[in-house]
């Protein structure tokens, strides 16, 4: 049996290329229509490779995380190590501190520690990120963030932002005030304030809109800022649960009445009083479907580039 | 030069043995008097060991974490990540979901990815614990849990309960209901809980005991059980954040106004309103004190084996 060296000889192609063609990584169009034909011509079965392959696996999988004390992540990787446990792999995690530098020497950590393939939660994809990842002959599958040229699973934010502007439309919601974050992150601070805009505007009603940080601290700050200018509205939604515990501080320091939504579903918005509504986000499932995906990556098999898990719709107020 | 393996031949033992004898881990009496006795027959300095073992470096560490979505673990791990980036290693997490049978599979899958060292927050210690730790020619240091054959780095947490009963009874509080947490727990079930009864016994007073668990909706269990009995106290403490935080939804709840306090120092104490006084512990501090403690044993020095850090003492009502 002619293995994946002479393949590449056959091709004219790096060991590499040959391996990150296997597992459905980035090659040139070029290289995959001849990587192809030289496969179909040879009468190969992919499954050869991926044993020849297979026997160098470790069993171990990295996981990248931005940062620990956040309950998206914690369910997130709760998700992945579930997976993980039924399929007898190892999950070693690296902690970025949502610095993206770090990402890059974390992906080299786990790929110089060889494992077999790697979970990014990414704070953002640059051309750095892309550049690494392609270098790599294992699998790479992302959370959270989307890129075309990768494999990606993200939550519905936009249905998840409609939902919460349909329901406050629904029950007779006028003067509305929306805490976004920056448009940088496309996410939260594009899809998620479009969902919730488009269902408002089904109803005649424009929200106000207004940017908050991420960070709840910073996000005190900008709804204090807000909020003493124009304290009068009817309902006030966080585009996160940190900024929607901002506006119930706020509001519980100055005894305002207001009604809050926050997304993401944290514990934490149950345990101040009143609770915050908020909307609970698969992160769980998300971390699952990741794992689940990585494994097929790693068994050379084909997987959709871009998976979008359903928001948990039984949020109401 | 003679080398570690001559060593272990003259002493009729283990390379691995000479090994933990090198990295002050747990030898025998017996067989430690004997190996001092050939290393000093020998002439041999540790440093040419040291050097001898140093070449087998990964420049990696490995922590192995409880749990992810929790103040505590987020900052110890920053602290130990802090001197990780400062001494140029690369820090690895393994995530165990408070599963002490995980533990061992963690240690045992650093050891196997080649470690220089581990710094372990372990839920507990148990004799497997010990036996795997002590097969191992790589250093570990425990941290938050104490272990008389073990290098430990814990809170003292004596201190932290004293000064809370110090402060109540110093503030004339009388009825005051304290929930703890089993004794199975030596340091918050035992030592913190003491602290605050031997300062409150000072002002002669001798405060209610009640038991709550860990888990925050099973805490709620707990005090809704014992406050819906007799809800008059002046004071009512809770043993950690998670408990002072469900004291506090049950009081919202009930709208009883009580002096609370937890201990651990949560920014989520602060969201709440009123804001919880809570006991700052040092967290950071103690990840850091971890990882510069390994890393000295990684170099072959001598490492007391218990350290305590000290509570932060600025806490006051």
């Amino acid at each position: 049996m002619k293995n994946i060296d002479d393949i590449a000889k056959l091709a004219g192609v790096s060991k590499s290329t040959v391996s990150r063609y296997l597992n459905n990584g980035s090659v040139s169009i070029k290289t995959k229509e001849k990587l192809d034909k030289i496969i179909q011509e040879q009468d190969y079965q992919p499954n050869q490779f991926a044993q020849s392959l297979r026997a160098h696996r470790t069993n171990m999988i990295g996981a990248i995380i931005p940062r620990m004390n956040s309950f998206a992540v914690d369910e997130t990787i709760k998700g992945v190590k579930s997976i993980c446990d039924e399929l007898n792999y190892r999950l070693l995690l690296n902690f970025t501190n949502l610095n993206s530098e770090l990402e890059l020497d974390a992906l080299d950590t786990f790929y110089r520690s060889k494992v077999d393939g790697i979970v990014l939660m990414a704070t953002d994809i640059t051309e750095k990120h892309l550049e690494v990842i392609n270098k790599m002959d294992i699998p790479v599958i992302i959370v959270g963030q989307s890129h075309e040229h990768l494999h990606c699973i993200v939550h519905d934010d936009y249905q998840a932002g409609y939902l919460v502007g349909d329901i406050l439309g629904n029950q007779g919601y006028k003067d509305i005030l929306f805490f976004g974050v920056t448009e940088t992150d496309i996410a939260v601070g594009i899809h998620r304030k479009q969902g919730f805009v488009d269902a408002l505007k089904t109803y005649g009603i424009q929200p106000h809109i207004s940017i908050a940080s991420f960070n709840y601290q910073e996000a005190m700050l900008d709804v204090t800022s807000a909020l003493q200018k124009y304290p009068h509205y009817d309902a006030i939604v966080g585009a996160t649960d940190s900024i929607a515990l901002a506006i119930h501080k706020y509001n519980s320091e100055h005894n305002l009445y207001k009604y809050i939504v926050g997304f993401g579903g944290d514990p934490v918005t149950k345990i101040v009083s009143p609770p915050i509504h908020t909307v609970s986000y698969a992160f769980n499932r998300a971390g699952e479907v990741a794992m689940e995906k990585l494994n097929q990556l790693i068994q050379h098999e084909i997987v959709e580039n871009q998976i979008t898990i359903d928001i948990d719709d039984s949020f109401k107020i």
